[in-house]
């Protein structure tokens, strides 16, 4: 292939991961729970190229996103980025496919994003999105579906109540709450927000100084202010104060909360609506809780929105988010298309999964593995391995270096962390029998050793010579042993 | 999030495609079934991201790979390129992660490809491969094994003993071949191999005249030959003519057909060995076979190299392949890892399918979906579907337009195909009871009717109202009379 032979690094690119089995079979298991609750919830699957022209794409996430878009160039010179998420190309879907995509269409959505900004440790710039779409209905009722799905998916990974939280919020509330203080600026609106995201980083003094004159950081730089007046800051401040109960509880809390207007009525009738709908989705008051103090996302998004957390795993940041954009898909068609959705990011999802100890390690798909003593018949190892796939064992054979030893194929199969090891030696070959072995019992029991006889006592124990009649029954026996545990 | 309203054009880019519901509901059937069979023989799951340093892909396809590179630029400015195998990626982790990777490594890996070719029916610029390779053994047993395992996920999408064909040859045969003709030069190698490999197309005869003087196409161009002598061309022609038969027959018949040499004992062995160990594997004969005409691939490979294809859909070529390939992860590190693997084209077998009527075009995941008259309130609509849903039943709530009628909300679910539809309307309301129509026996009580009497009866026999305590019970029958079909 090369003229001359001149050796390539291999690596990775910086802020991008490969994932080895261990990562695979974890992230797999993770996927595999939450698509099956995406489908019970009716949402149907669809996939997108990742890459789409530039301008389907540029200034849908901001003046940031489009700094951090990957660009190239198609063959033909068109300008090309890679997508940066999953929503615009399911707004582009709704858009292009008007006579194949009736409405309501609720899909979801799994495949890598790409964002070229600085990566970080969790922060990578090749991410899986895991999203929920719902198009075609301004009702509430469906973003209350939206989180009643997201809430049975986190379930479904093993997590309960007290484990994973949903705050929910409204853009029509915090409109009531701005307008009503009387800013009327959007530029403003969005600085507010901003500043009251860092609520929790940051506490409530330094927020009211952002919100007024300004203040100076721990590295003594100064962080320009608000300007809003003393009035206004404290009518936000007992806004942001409302504390966190019931939905319907914390819903006349902010009632009390916010200046009278029609947009007032109008955001609260909202709110009681929604928590209406996750009352009769089954979602526990404390799965998914009304919270005034969040304001992630609410320059982009324009009714309800949401944003997951694991309470164990807070360093880890919100796991998953989304709400409500009615206007995003006007941008490629002179109708409105109303949607809501969210989104699990899944690399941080499961980084948050592996710190709150929710997900094992040593998950392996594979069952039995066939091992033999240098130079056994190849053709013969592969019979007894067809007949255990036959019986639906997944099963590899041994087959590296001709002259690699037993103990080492054995321990091979144990760092594989492989249930079983079924082994064809001369004895067994001239017999027709097999040795099945229990790894896990053999290292159990192998873990308070005193001598080399009891090590090789406690290796017998779990490891039995049976016919080949019997085999197929063995390892089912040894297999069902470990699924126990 | 504009400045100025400006519709931009949904389109997808030039080469590239959606997947719309139907086409990720049979593209997800086919991965799962090939994951399965993946997983029985042993394989194990890895990711590795979709870009990659540019100087890792670089001459590992040769040089019409290098042109059809998607290239960019990363953040640091470094050269990247979008992956278009999954084979380089595989030798990379091989070379990167020598400490984690314990040998033999047998690994699946899914996910999209890309190549800035020429887009046509069938042909992408992104399209996802399916692959297994395993690395660590020069033996032909693990080549064998790669086999089996793709005959066993063709057969697990359906498809049986005649309606798929894997070619298999070998390079050390075809090595003894030109060798053995007197044939030293690579570059003349290749020529041949391509001439070759046109045979099915042009016939005998052209690739006769293109092995000597050359020969003038269909359009009038000139093709230039390779300009063998006449005795050199007869031994290529005995043996590319070798019929096709059991596989150790057509040892015997290649034996015949190759001039004496070292080379030619070394292949022949290897093939016998195959042979046995494809036996020992269960594969039919008829399934796998021997094929000395099979040319393609043959500069790049460097043992058994096979191909896929599908006698009913031959006009989608090729559906997978692969071979041996001992030489790829010398180019990044100072030891050499031996590997052999397949891969699955995956939008191509999915096409191929199609064509075969191997796929049903109307699975879909969700089963039933809560339709009701419109003003129904959506809450009591929310805890009907919550119900069905924690019985295991993917249930979507009609949610769209709130005007919609129950006439256009009915006709939603038949063409989503959803074989369930639970209706609660007024009267249902009041009484504490639902409808539940079979959707599928309403269409086709319908197809012979003459009548409006007739088309109204037809519908009231699928259709039936049961008290709530009785719904669940009542849907999951018209479920299982749905999958019967």
């Amino acid at each position: 292939m090369e003229t001359e032979k001149q050796l390539v690094e291999p690596q990775t690119l910086k802020g991008f991961r490969d994932y080895l089995p261990a990562d695979m079979a974890a992230r797999d298991f993770v996927v595999d729970r939450i698509k099956r609750v995406y489908e019970r919830y009716g949402f149907v699957q669809i996939d997108t190229p990742v890459l789409e022209h530039l301008e389907t794409l540029l200034g849908t996430g901001g003046e940031e996103t489009n700094k951090e878009l990957f660009r190239l160039e198609s063959p033909e010179e068109d300008a090309v980025a890679m997508r940066f998420d999953l929503t615009v190309p399911f707004a582009r879907i709704l858009a292009q496919y008007r006579d194949q995509v009736k409405l309501p269409f609720r899909r979801y959505h799994i495949g890598p994003v790409f964002r070229a900004d600085k990566p970080g440790p969790g922060r990578y710039r090749q991410f899986t999105q895991f999203d929920i779409d719902a198009a075609g209905s301004l009702s509430v009722a469906v973003d209350a579906e939206i989180v009643a799905t997201i809430c049975e998916a986190l379930r479904a990974v093993g997590l309960t109540t007290g484990e994973f939280r949903v705050r929910i919020n409204n853009r029509k509330i915090v409109d009531a709450l701005l307008y009503g203080c009387g800013v009327d600026n959007i530029a403003t609106h969005k600085h507010i927000l901003r500043v009251v995201d860092k609520l929790r980083k940051v506490g409530i003094d330094n927020v009211c100084r952002e919100l007024g004159p300004g203040r100076i950081d721990d590295s003594g730089d100064p962080i320009p202010g608000v300007k809003l007046e003393t009035s206004t800051i404290e009518q936000l401040v007992k806004f942001i104060s409302v504390p966190v109960s019931t939905r319907l509880e914390t819903v006349e809390a902010m009632r009390a909360a916010l200046p009278e207007s029609e947009l007032r009525e109008a955001a609260l009738a909202e709110m009681v609506t929604l928590a209406e709908c996750l009352a009769s989705l089954g979602v526990h008051e404390e799965d998914a809780v009304f919270d005034p103090t969040l304001a992630r996302g609410l320059d982009y998004y324009t009714g309800p929105v949401f944003e997951v957390e694991l309470p164990g795993a807070l360093e880890c940041g919100s796991v998953g988010g989304g709400g409500r954009y009615d206007g995003l898909v006007e941008r490629f068609m002179d109708a409105s298309i109303p949607a809501t959705g969210a989104s699990i990011g899944l690399d941080r999802f499961i980084d948050a999964l592996t710190r709150v100890g929710k997900l094992d390690a040593n998950i392996t798909t594979t069952q039995a593995m066939v091992v033999s003593f240098p130079g056994t018949p190849e053709a013969e190892l592969l019979r007894v391995a067809s007949e255990l796939r036959s019986a639906g064992i997944a099963t590899e054979v041994y087959m590296g270096a001709a002259n690699t030893g037993l103990g080492a194929r054995m321990s091979y199969a144990g760092g594989r962390n492989i249930p079983v090891a079924v082994i064809l030696g001369p004895d067994e070959l001239a017999n027709g029998t097999v040795a099945v072995k229990d790894l896990r019992m053999g290292k159990e029991k192998r873990k308070d050793i005193k001598s080399n006889e009891e090590f090789r006592k406690a290796g017998r124990v779990a490891q039995q010579t049976v016919s080949r009649a019997e085999l197929i029954a063995t390892v089912r026996e040894v297999i069902a042993r470990a699924d126990e545990k």
